[in-house]
């Protein structure tokens, strides 16, 4: 081919990293950014038959109007600014800003810490998974302090990720998925292994279905890691323990790596459910499988009742990691010297949040109790409305922030969404953001077995917000049904 | 080989990612790490010749006792903890946090923001770039906001990266490097290509050098970018405009992608040296050049006077990019959602700091002057010190925070090196610090040209302790001079 210098740029599409270009990530893909668009449109006067766009897109609970806990803020804000500490302040929040500026390096939140994370705050973490898991001791040297949960997954999966051809890194992901895992096994060039999470049964994980999974694939690939997101994004069930010891089983049997994505572990809202951490699972059953099976679990600042993205807090904890691999892990996380600081202390409130003879105490479970409350009111709310509609299907919420119904869409639409060479879910995504001001991502962004469509729905909107969005949703399916019928 | 899956791990130094396991980071590595232990064991009660360790391995200067910029903080404490705007502060900090908030979703630091940045603060750092560059227009859109300037670094060398064998990505790096760079490269499996700077002529850069090096670099792989850092990390030199013109028409003569590190572009203190931005002279040399040459620089919260290591903020501006790969990096920016919050707010003061007419100027002014001055006394005492002592040579540190002075070892030193694998200047930076407790980087973990031996010092110590670091490697130098003659 002709190779002119001066109009050919360096980089260009035909030049870039081919995996970068197969990496693809809905959550902020086209639906998003036309939403962007509309946005601006109705800033510049642009009539439409809405007057805002509501954004259920994103776990993003404080962009849709849920408040910061107050406890953690002012600890913050004394950290950030010291001279605060002879201000009015309680004093159990002057003490924990104390013990975290001790503990940067010269006194300030502006030094970098080791690149594992501040040692206070490992410690902290530690004790928090101890005091989580009943007692089943945590080591501080087996935590990483990271940026965001999606940070440490992906350190995780590059660190697993070797060899060519069929002896090329597997890893398993349910579908549908949190796309962060197939954009970065894209980018890492792994094999993405898919395994099916069973809508019948309220999306729960079928051992049956990991076996089929990780059998074909060891026909092209070397499947070495297993990722569960539980509770699950963006399908929202909660495991139960049976199906965490049956997982564990079978990691163990097929020498698997375990990666526990457990960000949101504190948003179970349904009767009967409760979390079950893979740490503890694995330690309760016995050495057999707690001296032996390797599991990295994954937790943020961004989810459960806090809701702080925007600090990209995180860690993770590895469990039975080979000491060499880990000198290996901590240099790597060295050349990015270390996660953000007030990240860092954001994340050390969450595991050492007050105690109940501390004076901000009461604040702070009437802030916990009331975010946690309402989510659960809002799953509720979800749930039921969308299954008023002919042609949706809701399973229960019973946990995380998103709901992942199934559409029924008339074959009129679906021959329409291929002529525009458009999935049908984003099809009608984007007819529902051009028509209402939704803005949903459409399950094709996540994986859906085929022939299914779905969207997935965050119930973050405030309460009278989200009456509106399921409203309007309703209304649009109705129409779009009738329209395409 | 037999398998024992019982008791082997998935993840071992055998199954994981070779990429990773080639990385070296030395601002990390061995010294610093046995730096960690003895300071623990300084704790433990345990007798050493000193009694702390001195760290000046690593450009952090809030841990060596910097303090931070008094407006930055208050911006940020208030807009971690909006309550705070009833109180007694500046009001143009307050009109600062105002404003801030006001473009963050839900009117808070905990929401995720674009994943390029928040739109107003990119705007702001387009117009400090117009003001920097005498006029010469940037454009928000070509403004991607990072944490810390590595991951805008490490971002534009992902994309760069593609080819198999012959045909895969070389970089052109600086000798000696920051080792980010040989990091990302042995990460990415992309070619380094080492080029040297001169020594002799005060570390600067000839392009007789780049070409000498891209020549023989075209045999093996193809060179697709070069990499400038400017003011030089980690050997303090600052670049002159004859000598960025010379490099930005090498990069359009070999059709290379430009990469300019700027971070350090407010620490210049030699007389006669001056910061020029790379965009700049680009545009300055006409649009032969200014709309052909694709250049991506990048600027960082860490550094220049503010020192704000621990908050991860940093920009990168792209120019002349292609519009298709613009596309694709947003959509690799998006995966990992957004950079921390708090350091894009900080980013936007750096960008934007106190105006004269705005009553925290004064101040502020007074706060960066003096930052700048004692840092630029230390770098003129660091050079005449070390230039007194026999058998270190040091050239003028005219910016950056660091000195890379050569040591002329005795062959036995060197022997005695080679008979515990390590590097001679490794051998000799361990032995400083069991000794001395000074902790500095051997220059063989940035690269240096064979048979020649080096160390990396941070001007940054307080100026009382860098007389003593300074007085201890004069004595130690000596020292271990006799001893090995």
């Amino acid at each position: 081919t002709f190779t002119n210098h001066v109009t050919q740029r360096v980089l260009n599409v035909d030049t870039m990293n081919p995996n970068v270009k197969r990496i693809e990530y809905a959550v902020r893909g086209p639906v998003v950014q036309r939403a962007v668009q509309i946005e601006k449109e109705l800033k510049e006067g642009v009539k439409k038959s809405f007057t805002e766009v509501i954004k259920a897109n994103i776990g993003d609970a404080h962009a849709m109007g849920q408040k910061p806990i107050t406890f953690f803020r002012q600890v913050i804000a004394l950290c950030v600014y010291p001279d605060l500490l002879e201000d009015k302040f309680p004093e159990d929040a002057k003490n924990r800003a104390r013990r975290i500026l001790q503990a940067c390096g010269g006194g300030s939140l502006g030094a970098y810490s080791a690149s594992s994370g501040i040692e206070v705050i490992r410690q902290d973490v530690a004790k928090y998974i101890e005091k989580r898991d009943s007692g089943i001791p945590s080591n501080p040297d087996d935590i990483y302090l990271s940026t965001g949960a999606s940070d440490a997954i992906v350190t995780m999966l590059k660190l697993l990720t070797a060899g060519e051809g069929k002896t090329r890194t597997g890893v398993m992901i349910p579908i549908p998925q949190y796309p962060l895992y197939s954009a970065a096994l894209a980018e890492l060039a792994a094999v993405q292994i898919s395994y099916y999470l069973d809508e019948d049964k309220c999306w729960s994980l079928d051992v049956g279905e990991l076996r089929r999974a990780v059998k074909a694939a060891r026909e092209h690939c070397n499947p070495r890691a297993l990722c569960i997101i539980n509770p699950g994004n963006p399908t929202g069930q909660v495991q139960n323990r049976q199906c965490i010891e049956d997982v564990i089983r079978f990691a163990a049997e097929e020498h698997l790596f375990l990666m526990a994505d457990e960000v949101y572990q504190d948003n179970v809202y349904m009767e009967g459910c409760q979390f079950h951490s893979f740490k503890k699972v694995l330690f309760e059953m016995g050495p057999e499988y707690s001296s032996v099976v390797e599991l990295a679990s994954f937790h943020s600042t961004s989810k459960c009742y806090m809701g702080e993205c925007g600090f990209r807090g995180g860690y993770m904890e590895v469990i039975n990691m080979d000491p060499e691999v880990k000198l290996h892990l901590t240099k790597l996380v060295s050349v990015r010297l270390c996660p953000s600081i007030p990240g860092q202390a954001l994340l050390d409130l969450v595991v050492n949040p007050p105690q109940p003879d501390e004076p901000s105490y009461a604040t702070f479970i009437k802030e916990r109790t009331a975010n946690l409350h309402i989510l659960s009111e809002k799953a509720k709310m979800t749930e039921q409305v969308l299954n008023t509609v002919p042609g949706i299907h809701c399973n229960p919420v019973q946990g995380a922030m998103y709901t992942f119904p199934r559409l029924t869409l008339p074959e009129k639409a679906i021959n329409a969404a291929k002529e525009q060479e458009q999935a049908p879910d984003m099809f009608y995504c984007m007819k529902l953001l051009e028509e209402m001001g939704i803005c949903l991502v459409p399950g094709s962004g996540f994986g859906q077995r085929d022939g299914t469509y779905h969207f997935r729905m965050t119930i973050l909107p405030a309460t009278e917000k989200l009456k509106i969005v399921l409203e309007k949703i309703r209304e649009f399916h109705k129409r779009f049904t009738e329209e395409f019928s």
